[in-house]
């Protein structure tokens, strides 16, 4: 007997499943032109760090602003809820793994200190740098006006999952177009993973979105909650809300996949997916300027209920800038990614990110393994070896 | 030359290869309604805990009860061969892995003693617990009026297998609507997996159906037997019966999924393939108050002649009220279950279980993986230090 | 460019990729009926064991023959070109593994000699077996009359594959219908694994056709070669094909799946996709009556040229009886058999081979990994333990 | 809400994913013809060795062309780059995987010295071979002179990614009809993956194509950039250019399908995908005769800002003679590779590789683990004993 459909499932895809075709003619790759818009602001390159405390303090934002780029300082993190960051940091970097868990917990449990907002954007803005920071939706009304007050450039409204509309008998949600119109920055909301939320948070406003849901290194989001979408199908339908929006509004806002990035090649694939700028955590948490000393953290590993995160062990690998331009000491696509974007652009034949949207590519799961048996190999021998 | 199509295959899914997608909308997650019914018992967690003997005895079933879930006991295990069923549990945990599988066979060769059944349903009706019991469909003739004797609240007609209509030249079998008619309790029969063998259960009558063949996580039955189907699509199938015996006989009866569960997402994604109820074995029996002693195994293990189970060490990580309601001690998803469906609902904008059968899914092997490198290493590296 | 089709590919399944969907009613395993029939001869269980030296010498075939099976002697192996192949036995299971390809390459260019291919025949004849014995095509015209003339029953000519038309300049091929017509035995043909393939054999007036190329556990034809199709897709054709000249011919001519086999589920599953029997080498190689002592190697391993096997190490695990019937002393569905195929019928509700070809099957890759976390660990331990 | 198409993704497969259907008929293997054609030139075998410094060398060059096939020289790396190359190629043996990197690329920032390019030319002539040399597309302006003036035979133009048209504000690309006309040799082109891409290379006149895009052994592209194609898919694309070009222009130019092979089963599915020839690297890096010393590493390793390779082990197996022709002392295909292609294409019943390009292949991902549980187990025990 056969089943009527109670349910139909689409086919979703992830930086691995999938391989950038090289085009039909190619082009000079330091002619390429990878700028990314947010409103006024234009960046040099379309790389932006999260809002996570292993990765965003003062020092790090205004280096990356130095480097084309932007970083987004976390206002609910470590950095706001005690006056000498460093000394936390440093423990979390020293405990267990046994203990890592109560230990954020109780890190992450002191209050946030306002006067610290205030402190820490203007030290930014003191360096020259773009300053971007992030709240979650829960403390925007109350963080809003300080935030602006204290002259920050752009501001970030981010939770695991974000909507247009919070239904709740208890309290009233947050209201985007009324934060778009209490505040005089640039909104960047997120994240979001559909075309229908996605849609719907653009048609609100604001001026840039966040799409990734789980798909982060030291994230435990999918596993706890099920929830999520892998990152290039997430990519390529937001960009077809953004398409959309535009067709609507004449307002082309930006959309930026945040998470589970480890190389090059993932970030190229993000383009070709649709993403107008990517956002990344633990690579630039292997960074030496990076405040996590060679680990990181999910964003929610603190919850006092339902931690979904975990303390990982990103080492630390090369300076920011070698992140960003190189040289690469390395041979598997974790630096000079500003190269490796650029040289992908030269070889699908493409000047612009835009343009970059275009490119045909296949599904490919076999493009991890085809061929590396040999390169299988050293990995195992040398993690043998450590 | 080309084949003609001697045969059509369909694909299914298991809880690893879908996740559930974010609505465009958000809810209050505290505003969240999780009741089951099972005719005129209501249960405020959809959550049963099922008959294995290292998860249910008396003790487990009234705790179980007093958190707003139910646990079946079975009465064709040990709680009713032996009267001093602990020492045998003991003996269980302590004997060696060559050794239990002719020791669990002996141990089940026992006969079962009538006197028991009523004593151990008596004991936890006397705690105040709701009352539900489980057999297999040969002895259900010879056991259902004892137990209904005896003042059980729910009957549970469980095997590897149950269908409708049992064909056998040599003995007549169960025949479930004259089972519904001669005892006075809701009757719980399974396990299904389809779509006809779902809907031709419910027409006989019955209060509830089990789905899931051979998902258990101490279960060799796919193994030894090659049946099955995976979770995510058996459920939706069933669901796809239920809605149909819905429209036919204007009952709902509740789907309730049973076995592979290991975490939190799990269960959000089997509600959001169509499931009224979970039930679980491996993860209760991780409990502090479950009778296994850190072991677990599977209901056919003891098979005199095809064992079709394994025992498997899930070791104790909490108490039974941990890892329903947390708070967690661990990241990967194992405790506050209850918390993690509310996450979910509110993170999909729904806010009754109902409302979850109709949420997203995608198809998306990839969620496991993406990103999750650095996890992986610290997975390794845990293990190879234990 | 959207590029023309230069190749279409069609999808192919193996053991691991589908399961069988549970019937809506069930019957009584213990009155099924799986009588497996080659013209004349009746066998009660439809179970071959295959022609490779390490699992059928005289005695074994005697064995089979008595619990109701058949087993195939290989003429141009060890026990035919030696008098006493225990001995050479004895020195493959004793050869390092840096040694046992040139070994057994040494083993196998020792000639055949004639009068032990009668002798062999007529030890099991005297023994009141069923003697079914087998020879590569380019033996068949010269060993055909011997065999005949020593009294065999059944006929097996078998390859890596044959097919009915083989095209030479050099010399004639081997043409079935006259082989049939020249001797007095039914003649089993393979191995094929499509459709026009399978067709083309069977209309040449065979009994018999063995379906699998590559699967075996001691074969490396798939690497060296490239060619094969896995067993379920495999044995769903070549069903079709003898559909297609049943409806042709009257003739209903079996399909006999061989190789590939690790445990109870794989042969259940091949008879729902459409097998009349299986025939097994490394499952009957650890049998304690197997001549290989706890070995097995490819029948394409000795190649002077190309070896196309490995010899692997299967361990002895129980009787030949225990394997087919059981008591099963192990829980991984590789022993009683029998029960497993009868078990897997009465869950699917049916009572003959035949209506086994009909049960659903679905596309289940999940089947070998859900839920089954804490089994996969128990077998990291106790491999480590090893 | 649906989401609109912004991105259709088509499947593409690689050498793991697909097997090959033997034929209805089957042929003799010693009859198969498998020459190949470039313009004048026929070898008597389709393999050929490609251009990398652990591969070719004068020597290598020599013996490939005497056992019927065709080698490629580098001329640009450390061949041309040092008077005594075999000094450098033992260092590069010798330093250890954390010094290899910075290392290669201090060897190739040597100047290339354009007397050495004369004399190795010269040397592969005077040993009476083809002669067959390869230039990055940016060298080779500056190089074809050159090469023609020594008297190569053979010209390859090679990089990652080659495309017909090169668009840069700040050079001329090199335009492929004018070196066609220029040099009075055939022009091999690549590397490409796509139906349009191939097209529009084959259009400029060249005389072959190669084809694949990061699968190299010890390439690491895919990684870095995210671009490529897995073969199977590459090598159908590019054949249907082929074709459609042969259909436009009456000329027949060969697709050699370059990078990924692991063994015969490899190259043999190629050629049904529609290759003319194939090219290895690592396979012939296990040469006794190769200058890599059983090492191997990518063209792109030694990149200054963004190297895209890594130094493999490969070891030293045999002979190169046993390599191609066998007899094969290993049983996982390595070997005897010629004597692979000629048995596969017997069992596909075929007689030419033209004809190969017609047999059946399906997408049979279980072809690598059906039934292959105790070869695993081997692979696992002989890998911890080493």
């Amino acid at each position: 007997m056969a089943a009527p459909q109670f349910k139909q499932l689409r086919r979703s895809y992830g930086f691995d499943e999938v391989a950038i075709v090289p085009g039909d003619i190619t082009t000079n790759p330091d002619q390429t032109n990878i700028d990314f818009k947010v409103e006024s602001f234009t960046f040099s390159i379309p790389i932006i760090a999260s809002a996570m405390d292993a990765v965003t303090d003062v020092n790090f934002a205004t280096l990356m602003s130095q480097l084309g780029g932007l970083a987004v300082l976390n206002l609910e993190g470590i950095q706001t809820r005690y006056d000498n960051p460093e000394e936390v940091l440093t423990k979390i970097a020293q405990v267990s793994d046994a203990e890592v868990t109560p230990f954020l917990q109780k890190v992450y449990s002191q209050p946030i200190k306002e006067n610290l907002i205030g402190e820490r954007i203007q030290a930014i803005k003191q360096s020259g740098a773009v300053c971007a920071v992030s709240v979650a939706p829960a403390n925007t009304k109350r963080f809003a006006p300080i935030t602006a007050e204290a002259g920050a450039d752009i501001f970030v409204v981010q939770s695991t999952v974000t909507s247009a509309r919070h239904i709740s008998k208890s309290y009233r949600g947050l209201i985007f177009p009324e934060l778009c119109k209490s505040i005089p920055m640039p909104i960047i909301v997120g994240n979001c993973v559909s075309y229908g939320a996605c849609l719907e948070l653009l048609r609100t406003g604001i001026s840039g979105v966040l799409v990734g849901v789980g798909p982060g290194a030291a994230c435990t989001t999918r596993e706890v909650l099920g929830v999520g979408v892998p990152q290039i199908t997430a990519t390529i339908d937001c960009a077809a809300a953004r398409d959309k929006y535009l067709g609507e509004s004449g307002r082309y806002v930006p959309v930026i996949t945040d998470g589970g990035f480890r190389k090059g090649g993932d970030l190229c694939k993000t383009f070709a997916a649709g993403a107008d700028a990517i956002m990344l955590g633990s690579i630039f948490a292997q960074a030496k300027e990076a405040p996590g000393l060679g680990y990181n953290w999910g964003m929610s590993h603190p919850h006092p209920a339902l931690p979904r995160g975990t303390r990982i062990k990103v080492d630390t690998t090369g300076t920011l800038e070698q992140i960003l331009f190189g040289p690469a000491s390395v041979t598997d696509g974790s630096q000079n990614l500003v190269g490796a974007i650029r040289t992908a652009m030269g070889i699908c034949g493409v000047l612009t990110i835009q343009e970059m949207h275009k490119v045909e590519m296949v599904i490919a799961p076999a493009i991890t393994t085809e061929g590396k048996s040999w390169q299988a190999s050293a990995v195992y021998k040398s993690s043998s070896d450590a």
